[in-house]
């Protein structure tokens, strides 16, 4: 692998772990072993790897919130995206649970997620506008906008209501929960068979403890 | 007004102004023009000065998430209870934008989090039993359980989302729409006529550009 790229991969693991806020260029380039000096030619500094890795979150959510066709989409298609974005916000956790630091400090980093947010609430919409048009689904246009902003609220702050709630004690589970109740939050707007069918395949994720 | 109270007060505004991360005891000596001894006669630290203004938000919140008794009540009442949480919410709002930094840095604050939000979605399934008993909510266990962690997730990363997203722009509008957009997660499990009323009281809070 080319020094570049270890670089990048020891910072999002540090990140990760302890908090960017807590990790110095000096600690990565500790990490896998080179010289400061090493690093510093790579990169000019700290600002420099978030920024590239905040890149590659910001393409991969791009990528997957790209906007869907005008058919109705199967619930398991449906379910597969939500566990991309959750793995995604998984993978690149140190984002979420920095935000609001990251947001004020980096300004290219608040105009990106300010279109994440806005391309995730507009997936929603578009992904639910035909189920309404086929009957699956009751809800008028207010109520699929409040579903949007309430499942793209739900996605970007999980992790950290996880660290300050109860959840926080499902480990492992936490992030398969999570998408869990995202995807609740259209339930009861769907009508029978397709809330039954719905919850069933949610259920499955459920934690239980 | 006692120096200890002024103290109190300014130190509460600037935090809420600028963040508590970039606010120093020096900062609000000044603000209240009293010398940084002084200050400190009252104050061993800065960590002293949030720990008190944490305690009465914690106190506050304590105060509004009591168990409600096994009744249906008013809309109008869950409501009023609803704008206090979020009236709460915007006069301690340090406290939600900075609530990663301020729940690791210090231990007692994190607790104490953990009990708001675990009171915060006992409350609503309390409030929520009565209505399925009586036939006005249709809603499973499991959905109630659901119910109450989204509202309870959405209330406290309120103004955190409306940083990040294009609800920023509503400007003073955002708490009000806030409270919209969290009552309004009841709606769909409610039957008629009352899901159309709730509507209806919601639909004056929603911000309308």
């Amino acid at each position: 692998m080319k020094t570049r790229d270890r670089i990048l991969n020891a910072a999002l693991d540090l990140f990760n772990q302890s908090g960017e806020q807590h990790v110095t260029t000096n600690h990565i380039a500790d990490e896998i072993d080179i010289s400061p000096g090493n690093l510093y030619y790579h990169f000019r500094n700290k600002e420099d790897i978030i920024g590239e890795l905040f890149d590659a979150y910001s393409d991969r959510m791009h990528d997957l919130l790209t906007a869907p066709d005008d058919r109705v989409h199967d619930p398991e298609e449906v379910w597969l995206l939500l566990h991309l974005i959750f793995e995604t916000i998984w993978q690149y956790r140190f984002v979420h649970t920095n935000l609001v630091d990251l947001t004020q400090r980096i300004r290219k980093i608040h105009i990106q997620m300010s279109h994440i947010t806005s391309e995730l609430e507009q997936m929603v919409v578009q992904l639910c506008k035909p189920m309404v048009r086929e009957g699956i689904m009751n809800a008028s246009a207010d109520e699929l906008q409040r579903v949007a902003t309430t499942m793209s609220l739900m996605s970007m702050y999980w992790l950290n209501y996880g660290s300050i709630s109860e959840l926080g004690k499902m480990n492992e589970g936490l992030m398969a929960h999570g998408a869990y109740q995202v995807i609740s939050t259209v339930s009861p707007y769907l009508n029978e068979p397709w809330r039954s069918h719905l919850n069933h395949l949610a259920e499955s994720y459920r934690f239980k403890p």
